[in-house]
């Protein structure tokens, strides 16, 4: 079944103790249908400036990204400019340049409106809300934010979240968002914002998701993916995006949704957030094969399995 | 099979945002052989002063420890007094007397020279080489140690722990001892001093296990078992110690040692350090029954199984 993402495309450049790179294709959205695409089709919404080429357009293409979404507007993309320490959780902001994202209006496509999944990554919460209005009809949303909003416009994410069957955020988001230190204590009041489930990754720990009254049949306990030991994290960039794009993209492959497809939902989201830090930018995503997924997977099975 | 734990035994005076504890029974010693105490026998080596009451002892007692190797020196017992934020990992220091503890020198009882299973808790790590030394014959062993004595005796840590079957840390430790911010790189650099395998707790996250080349039987990819999301973390205190006596505790009660053995026994150590935080000092490992431990255990499981 396919997706429909909306988020951004960024030109990034990176620096890490491993190396650099210079605009560099990424964004919210750019991550997330990489990751999605070794599960299932992905529609892409996003808006690009003048500096982004059809080579940039082809990393995309070559995965089988519908990319008809992607408005080209007068003026730069977005830019961001950030530089990880030895402590990959350690990243300086060098540069962060809205360009032609700043005014961003997200325009669903015609060929677009059938998308049964839609995945609402880092945008305003307000866009977020409208393209969930718009897409109504669609079965199931998942919903990413960042804590520029939540710091800036906690009213309107908390606006955007009712219904929402998925919202996946991290540990620091969440406590910021809930205002509570405790993540379990955090997770129940974000809960009762109106989500259905809620997603918390915990970086190099994995990921929990908590279930609320309307999610039962997932689950009655948080269930917990883990996440694989790496030793070298050269950049942590776009790692949560594509989490949510192996989670996202695995339940949009599967059709229905139980505890099982959501389990293994969950584990799937921290094999494609796990390949994304081993390289730079995109890279590591851009030439997976299924089956070094599938080992990958067995790997995180075997890693928490008892018989 | 008898498990002999040597470590320190303190009374502690206790705060957090839920309540205040005033000169409990606490300790290393204590926490470890409390939890053990649900899954083999143990017996235990430390130091207690004159205030170190029968009813104190009872405590331990009636979890059927043997106490026979606990000496009763002169002078005060060792008192720790701390106070927790309303982020259990911040915690402020009040007072650290050493006390009786200072001189500790461990004297193994005759009774106990047959255990074949030996936790070295946190004390000096001389006096834990001169305990495995003495114990040569025993089948199997553990250790702990503290931030004190990774800065102040790191060459002698170093020298304690070839041989070691599991040294079992936390993340921090870890990161301090080994130099390394990269917990896999960490971790790597610590079984190449010589543990057969390596335990890394991540508090709320759970723990790892990693694998050094003696313990390949055990598993060639790390394993993790998880830790369940609590509301109300009263009190930290022993969490780490708790975990140890689950672990090796559930290790011993099964005789022999393979992988699946292994893998429960770290599911077990999350439960037992789980039990630890729910209330005060040892209060939770007092009265639990084996029935709250196997449910505990299969609601941790169902939190990472895959089908």
């Amino acid at each position: 079944m396919a997706i429909l993402v909306v988020g951004s495309i960024a030109l990034d450049t990176i620096q890490s103790p491993y190396g650099k790179v210079e605009r560099s294709l990424g964004g919210s959205a750019t991550f997330f249908s990489l990751s999605a695409s070794y599960f299932t089709d992905v529609r892409m919404i996003g808006v690009v400036g003048e500096d982004f080429t059809a080579d940039d357009e082809n990393v995309l293409r070559k995965r089988g990204i519908d990319t008809r979404g992607i408005e080209h507007a007068k003026g730069k993309t977005f830019h961001w400019s950030g530089e990880y320490g030895a402590n990959p959780n350690d990243c300086k902001m060098h540069a962060l340049e809205l360009n032609v994202f700043e005014k961003f209006q997200p325009k669903i496509p015609a060929e677009y409106r059938d998308s049964e999944y839609v995945f609402l990554a880092n945008i305003d919460p307000m866009l977020q809300a409208r393209v969930r209005t718009e897409m109504r009809g669609a079965k199931l949303f998942g919903l990413d934010t960042h804590p520029f909003w939540i710091q800036t416009t906690p009213e309107q994410l908390s606006a955007a979240i009712p219904g929402i069957d998925f919202m996946i955020i991290n540990d620091g988001e969440a406590k910021q968002f809930a205002g509570e230190q405790n993540l379990l204590r955090a997770a129940k009041k974000i809960l009762a914002k109106g989500p259905k489930a809620l997603v918390i990754k915990h970086g190099e720990y994995g990921a929990t998701i908590f279930f609320g009254p309307k999610a039962k049949q997932l689950g009655d306990h948080p269930f917990r993916a883990p996440a694989l030991p790496i030793d070298q994290v050269q950049d942590p960039t776009g790692a949560g995006d594509a989490f949510a794009g192996g989670f996202m993209g695995y339940i949009a492959s599967q059709g229905e949704l139980h505890a099982e497809v959501m389990r293994r939902a969950m584990f799937y989201g921290g094999v494609m957030g796990g390949f994304a830090v081993e390289k730079f930018g995109t890279e590591r995503l851009l030439w997976l094969t299924r089956n070094e997924i599938e080992e990958r997977f067995q790997l995180f099975r075997e890693m928490t399995h008892l018989e």
